[in-house]
């Protein structure tokens, strides 16, 4: 019987390719796994087929667990299987409840790590060439979430919208035309805006325009979450689309390829 | 020959198995490699043996290269070989000033991709278990680098400051006290803060504090650059150290047995 763990893994925003090697080694050591919405269920096949997959957002179809039942979820599985991988879209500390999550490991005596994830907010915006921030046009980047504990736009938002700052907020498309209600206030109504719908996967969708006309737009392209609102002048910088999804089965074939030469001889 | 390209390749925070499978493709089929001096250099044994490896940072001896002595070797170095990786540290698009070499082959009719990286503005606060946010303590991020165009400290500072962000910043050690002393005035004497040198690798150490003694316990400690300063009550949240580096070798061992089975079969 193994001892009880938490790894918390960052599947990354889409792709498979954009996961990390660390993220990798974690699910392939997994007596159980628990999968959220946003992660690509492909990531999967790196799991040992022994291992108990158990899927707890709400876009399978099923009823979508409370954070609270995860929670309970998570601490059970640990000690009743071992190895317990959370794996979730992004990064598992960005909007991703994970110190929920960690604070109930600690209190059963558990143990736990953190596996950083590719994070939608900055590899998204990428695939469109947009960076978070550039030298000669913003200074910082602002990172905030639509959805507050008390279900409010964030006070942050009016701070953020008088800075230099690039503004990106995830998962706020249900408030969108009340945040650029809010940049229009601040006198910013011609600061461009784009929004990305499933960045970095085949069915990627965007729009682009600025804070005064980008909800008609939105609208127009039918888009909704996930999805990421940038908002700054960075958004002019917008090139070719890039970052197209891979299919699964070329990443395995290529890179047994890659990595192969480079490992150590077996006895 | 092959047409010339740049992919844009983030290297992650430091710790070899933070990095993607997209980026050890990309590296895989370089031609030229263009390392930066924040790039763990073991990355490079995914290069093919004939791919010309370039060392443009100041960390290796070396002159340092201007950015724009960087942009011309790299429009030269992709028209007379192909294939160029520029290896970033972190991410290639979070103050990586990847947008000056997108511009710079763009204008020479270049063809480009950017592979985003685990930055380090996340993945190092989270070898702390300290989250960028947290239901219930902040809201939103702020991430912003202590080397701005100008070498002055950012204005925006004094807005994040009133907001509930928490306020990750970026190469700012020269500026630490000046920083802490703009928090002071704004009556945030008591708000814990972070700092983490060298995250994620073997030689990660760090100082925990409030914004009103940091300073003199990052000078106890002799921390410098490169380091993550995080600031906010999410530092409060720290827990056990973990993430501490892998060894290549076993890197490369153990995933030949992940990926192999998952593999599909060649003719």
């Amino acid at each position: 019987m193994k001892a009880p763990f938490l790894s918390l893994v960052g599947a990354g925003p889409g792709d498979p390719e954009l996961i990390t090697l660390k993220a990798i080694k974690a699910i392939n050591q997994a007596d159980v796994i628990l999968v959220d919405a946003l992660a690509n269920t492909c990531l999967l096949d790196y799991a040992p087929p022994s291992a108990k997959k158990v899927f707890v957002g709400k876009r399978f179809g099923c009823h979508a667990l409370s954070q609270s039942e995860i929670n309970t979820l998570i601490v059970e599985y640990a000690i009743s299987h071992g190895r317990v991988v959370r794996l979730k879209g992004g990064d598992p500390f960005v909007f991703g409840r994970a110190h929920e999550e960690i604070a109930a490991v600690t209190e059963a005596g558990i143990g736990y790590e953190v596996i950083p994830g590719i994070s939608s907010a900055l590899a998204v915006p990428a695939t469109l060439g947009i960076p978070p921030s550039c030298r000669g046009i913003s200074e910082s980047f602002w990172v905030c979430t639509g959805t507050t504990k008390e279900g409010t736009i964030s006070a942050d938002i009016r701070l953020a919208a008088q800075s230099t700052a690039t503004i990106i907020i995830l998962m706020a498309m249900s408030k969108l035309e009340a945040i650029m209600d809010i940049f229009i206030e601040m006198g910013k109504s011609d600061t461009p805006v784009a929004i990305i719908q499933d960045g970095t996967t085949h069915k990627q969708r965007s729009a682009i325009g600025t804070v005064k006309d980008i909800t008609y737009r939105a609208q127009y392209e039918g888009l909704q979450n996930p999805a990421i609102i940038i908002i700054g002048n960075v958004v002019k910088l917008a090139g070719i689309e890039m970052g197209k999804q891979t299919k699964p089965d070329e990443v395995s074939a290529h890179l047994i390829e890659v990595i192969a030469p480079h490992m150590p001889k077996k006895d």
